[in-house]
């Protein structure tokens, strides 16, 4: 999508990978340091050599670090944490551990529609049972605990449900969670015995005014002894997103909060099947958690780049959210966080009534119209999930901005020709 | 282990990380064309994008074209190929795809014994049934036809056997199989409509004289258009082996021969979920696979680097097996390949009544042992699998020769007390 690397990220692993640039005076030195610190942490000073499975020690500090200065101060544990092949892995592993029974004692598993498919794909995969909670379009795809209450009450009837999985910020619905949202998930979850899954990887792309991140583990600790002590918690982060854009190197992490000593050890068995994570996407997260500071060489360069992408996703949020607003059949919810819009479209009856006949879904059938007629890709939202009866799509804001404007005018003149052809 | 990456390897690796390299005249041509050519095929010219679930396109032409050469021309199908997280990624893939049913209608996986322990740990994680068939110590560990139809008939029984797993060359054991045996469990696996999984990420490590690597894709194909179109094959390749030995990059392939067209569509289905395979360890592959040519300017040197790691393994395995040769009591077939050495040991049996007071098999007890008096750590036998009433252990080959040589008279002496000790 054209969004430039963080130059210090690519410095520091290009140094793990070839050490012969530690010796390269054109490449900072605090990058130098950097690389060095994770080779001398590498078996064999490389990072060609397997790590311990729950990822290199001196990067999980650094992650426990970074997490106590994103939490204002809230331990956190190296041993808690256990660095993944992206949060994917991480997500799936927990869902591995927590699944079981058969019938009607099998896990249920509860995930917000709309969702992001990883979470449907694995809990089919695991043979686990889907429970819905529907997040509240009306009020911006809030977290409503008077649904996570229903969905509960009759999930029970049919499964054992114990897991709770949020996405904070939204996928594919973009919104920001409120502290006072959080806060009351947690209590029911402590309520209702659910292992809380906090999929928090979209952290550092928020956008919207008035609204914040408040990771659970830190409104968990700030609720006292009574949930932090009890409630078990995973919390999920990714290189993938925020800033650093860095899907292909597979970097990521999970904190594990109150897990049985006795789960852990069986988790520790598990990860071990695959050896470790990619060591290269460990040392990318390592930069992350450990990036430069004010008075080291690149800081001034790094928190320009940085700013730099964030503020043009934050733009584009906002770009997208204005151009969707003004098309009347339209309905688009502000782009408080993440890097999607979630719209809801009207679609004709004539056109569901076409897309029935030829066997697709009402959304599906907009969107390869529009892919077909325009080129713009997006995705249907019953990929996602939706109410029944209501249509959505997912699209990115990763475009350039100027590239965005004119895929959201040439997406504006394609809906009013479908409704025309369509009426 | 002291074993140094192949210079080649990280350089294109180095620049395809932080492409500013490609202006750095220091480093070779070749690699940087490398490099510039694995870029130009990634989203965005970056290896920080997501990639085909399948893989890199030019980087699978590459592979199917390094398969080609290596198995005198027999074609390979770059649709075939799917990069992977290492081998053991593609190895649990495969089993997902093929495992189902329950009760008595559950999967039977054949597995070599010994055998590597990813199979039996992804066996129980699925809910298949492990089908053991033993190596022939005796005969230089090789793969006995009779012994399989054995197990075959017997788990039939209480299960439906439909994989058939073989490791060659053997990983804990070292042998290489040779061309006759890989032609009679083609026909085995033909006469038994069996799935055929071939492990054969040692591929490049066969160190004994008259030893030869046959793939079981080229055999496949010299039997004809009657095997060659019906029997189903997976091969697995890694970049954490041979004479490269990344393993933390977590690279690897597997070519798929014979795969049904609609289980093809609902493996790319479930590799999707995990998004992509490591782009660096991608590009790991891509270079072993495209590796320097004569009369380019890295060639001398890759080539000089690749012979002496692969030298200096040979004559590991040699010394190894000469050690263990002369100490009464352990019996060591030759390491024809792989990494490893897997010697018979006699244990006495007060060792073994002092193994059951402590709650350890008499293997385990030994390696322990060997552990706290020695500091040298060995895998006992019972981790891999091994006919009852023997023990083993499995030791690598890989340290320095020097080293190798004050480690094994250690451990023989170490064996040496043992044994009077428990006499």
């Amino acid at each position: 999508m054209g969004q430039k690397p963080i130059t210090f990220i690519r410095q520091v692993v290009a140094i793990c990978t070839y050490p012969n640039l530690l010796c390269d005076h054109t490449v900072p030195e605090d990058a130098r340091q950097r690389a060095e610190r994770i080779l001398n942490n590498c078996g064999g000073k490389s990072i060609g050599a397997y790590t311990a499975s729950q990822g290199i020690e001196c990067i999980r500090q650094d992650v426990a670090k970074y997490i106590e200065t994103r939490d204002g101060g809230i331990p956190s544990d190296p041993n808690n944490i256990f660095l993944s092949t992206g949060a994917s892995d991480a997500i799936v592993t927990t869902l591995k551990l927590l699944v079981s029974g058969e019938g009607s004692s099998r896990t249920g598993v509860m995930i917000p529609i709309p969702q992001y498919p990883l979470y449907s794909a694995a809990i089919a995969e695991l043979n686990a049972v889907q429970v819905n909670y529907y997040l509240d379009e009306d009020n911006c795809w809030a977290l409503n605990i008077e649904e996570l209450r229903r969905a509960l009450s009759e999930a029970r009837s049919h499964c054992h449900p114990k897991v709770l999985c949020t996405i904070n910020p939204g996928n594919p619905t973009g919104q920001v969670q409120s502290r006072q949202v959080i806060e009351d998930v947690i209590r029911f979850a402590a309520e209702e015995s659910l292992f809380l899954m906090a999929d928090e990887v979209y952290q550092d792309n928020v956008y919207a005014e008035g609204c914040e991140f408040h990771s659970f583990k830190k409104v968990l600790f700030e609720m006292g002894p009574q949930y932090s002590n009890t409630v078990e918690l995973a919390s999920y982060h990714s290189v993938s997103k925020g800033y650093m854009g860095e899907c292909g190197y597979r970097g990521g992490y999970m904190e594990l909060i109150n897990l049985d000593p006795d789960v852990r050890v069986q988790l520790i068995k598990l990860l071990s099947v695959r050896l470790c994570p990619p060591v290269s996407g460990q040392a990318v997260l390592g930069v992350i958690t450990n990036p430069p500071q004010p008075g080291e060489p690149s800081y001034e360069k790094f928190i320009k780049e940085k700013k730099h992408v964030l503020n043009c996703l934050a733009e584009r949020a906002r770009l997208t959210e204005q151009v969707f607003s003004g098309i009347p059949g339209i309905h688009c919810n502000p782009v408080q966080g993440a890097m999607y819009s979630f719209p809801r479209i009207e679609i004709p009856p004539k056109a569901i009534e076409a897309a029935q006949t030829v066997g697709q879904t009402p959304d599906m059938f907009f969107c390869m119209k529009l892919l077909e007629e325009t080129g713009i890709c997006v995705v249907p939202g019953s990929g996602f999930g939706q109410r029944e009866g209501t249509y959505h799509f997912r699209m990115t804001i990763l475009p350039k901005t100027e590239k965005l404007k004119i895929l959201l005018n040439r997406l504006k003149s394609f809906y009013q020709t479908f409704t025309e052809q369509y009426s």
